[in-house]
Order: structure tokens, then sequence, then C-alpha cells
């Protein structure tokens, strides 16, 4: 299939007005969008073909309660890690959408598949988890291009959600993701628009 | 922005178009579609934006010779691990186009950026080595969107490319990338279309 100019504009658009979202409105997201979130990453490249991303959508209050309290007690941990002028700037960052966004996806990585027969990750097991994140990205890319927002939370305890889901050991807390219609768009990362830091250019050099 | 059905249906497109590809045509890339590849990068998700992933440009034929000997060492010793009648299928299959590919990418992760403040990967590290992951993948995209393909390789030594490059104590190897024109396109992974496995769909429960 010969792509055209117009895929090339669509894709940059999309890569450029996504956003960690961290702001979202409460309203339901519809199951056929979710299923499009899924399609997405079902075309995403593995090692090996592995396939090894395992999605949890979390529906259930208890479990979305305690992970809001493992995100709070890392997220004051990480304060402290800050001197005084900079933990007030932290804690001034909103880092999560916890509370609005209708849907939350846990996402692990299956680290002992069996597809894939083990190709191509012998040297490098944590291809496995590489393929996790791309994933990740296509669901993200194509929530974006639905309109949807997603934040992906990383302040969390990875050992806590193993346990707190009771997933088989042979599984690796990848991220939690918030997922909904968020309350703006914006073409700057938040981190960046409220001078936390500046955003640079991909550093690439010729060898 | 509000984003479009034409939006959603190219990102679909590409998605589905997208394939590791190891078959390429030796002719070379214009320097305006390197351009194209390095801006997808810079709109990558990163943890914190702390923007980790550097990318050398490998041009020197003495490096991409060292690449190709440490590809094949890794690949020998990873056909060793199947029996015979797996080794014999392994074998057959093409695993890399580092012989035709015009350009060459080897894309490391700075595991202590200064970008971000250490922001978001207190509790999990890892998610530096994702933020390149995406990156990787928001290249693939858009070189797929231009109709230039690109396969990944990670059947290499990460520690001996990190000793071959000279990089900093703190880059940690991440993936060495094949970029071209493909010699042909295809909706489905080639491991599947060579009967190595089976494409298998995202496994998603409600929890």
């Amino acid at each position: 299939m010969k792509l055209t100019e117009t895929h090339q504009t669509a894709l940059q658009d999309i890569l450029t007005w996504r956003r960690d979202m961290r702001h979202f409105r409460p309203d339901p997201l519809p199951e056929a969008e979710l299923d499009h979130l899924r399609a997405a990453m079902d075309c995403t490249p593995s090692v090996g073909n592995a396939r090894p991303w395992r999605v949890l959508q979390v529906r259930d209050p208890g479990l979305r309660a305690r992970v809001r309290a493992d995100f709070e007690r890392c997220n004051g941990a990480a304060a402290k890690t800050y001197d005084d002028r900079d933990r007030a700037e932290y804690l001034r960052l909103k880092l999560a959408g916890l509370d609005q966004a209708p849907e939350h996806l846990a996402i692990f990585t299956e680290t002992a598949p069996d597809e894939g027969r083990g190709l191509g990750r012998r040297t490098m097991p944590q291809t496995l988890e590489h393929s996790t994140a791309m994933a990740i990205h296509a669901l993200w890319l194509m929530a974006r291009a639905r309109n949807i927002g997603v934040g992906m939370l990383s302040i969390i305890d990875p050992e806590a959600m193993c346990r707190l889901f009771g997933v088989p050991d042979t599984w690796r807390f990848t991220a939690y993701l918030c997922v909904g219609y968020p309350e703006f768009d914006d073409d700057t990362p938040l981190l960046h628009r409220k001078g936390w830091q500046r955003n640079k250019s991909t550093r690439w050099v010729i060898r």
C-alpha cells in the first residue's frame, strides 16, 4: 500500500497534539472507543512478534482507591527528594488524572510469553517491555486521533501493583493509564508550559 | 485541535501497514526524509519530559562491519538454543537487513538526563527506556507514512554496542535500526507469514 501526503500530515498532527493528559472530563467513554484503542495495540511491533502486553481495565472502585493511595505515597516520597523551592514547585504540578478519568488501564508485560518462541529476545530480554511501551504509544496515538486523552502514570510502586492485581509471577508492571475526554487541547507539554523544564530537540549525530 | 475521521483512518492505515522490514532496496534516503523521522521523535512522550533517546546515525563502514559481526555471533548463539527442527526453521528466517539498508541508526537511552529534573522516574527508572522505545515507534510510524521501511534489531549484545560506539557510561543501548525503502509492502508480520508463530489479539480483561 502506497501511503500519501494525507497520511503524513495526519500522523504529524496526531503526534503534535498528543499530550500526557491529567485533566479529564468525567463523561464515560463508549465501548466502541475502547475497541478502537485495543485494535491499535493489536498492530504494535513486538520482539519476535511475542505481543507481551497485558491489559487490565480497572473498574473496581476498591482497586482504584488502592492505586490512588499508592500514587499518593510514591508522590510524597518523590517530593521529599527535592529541595524546598523545587518541592513547592513540584507539589503544584498536577501529575495524575486518577480522580476524573472514566477509564483506568493497568498495563503489564508477560516476560515469558509463548508467542514468538523466544525469538529476538535472548540478548535483550528488556525488548519485551519495550514492545509493551510501543503498544501503549499506539493506543495513545489512536486515542488522540479520536479526541480522547491518555495520561501515563509512573509514580507508582511496580511491585505493589503486581501484588494488588494478583498477576502471575512472570508479569511485570509497565504503566497505569488514565483515559477519558480531555478538558483542553495543547500542542505543548504541560511540564514545559509550567516552567518545570524546557523541551529540547532529539540529540542525533553522525558516526 | 479537533481531529477528524481523516486522522483516524490515516493512523489505522499506517499502523496496519507498518512492518518490521528486513528486505531493503539500496537506494539512498534523501536527507529531508531523515529530518521528518527526527521530527517525529521530537514529539514522543517521555517520563518527566526527560527525552532520553540518543541517536547515532552510523555511516562508518568499519563500525557497520563490527555491528554485523556481533549480530552474526548473537544470532548463531540464539540458533543453538532451539532443537534441530526448530533451528533449521530459525535459520531460514531473514532477521536483519543490515547489508542492504542505506541508513543504520544506533539508539541509546541516557539513564541520567538533566531534562525532566528526575520527575516521574524515581519508582520506575525503566520508564526512561520505555520513552526511547516510544520514540523509536514514532520514527517507525512516520517512516511508514513516508513509504520508508524500518527494521529493529535486538539480536545483538547491548554491552558490546556501548563499547563499540564508546558512549558515556550512563547510556544504555536500546536498539539498532535499519532504515531504507522496502522491497515490498505487507500488512501481515513476516514471522506469522512464514509460519514461525500466529498473531494473537491483545489480551484485555475487566477487573
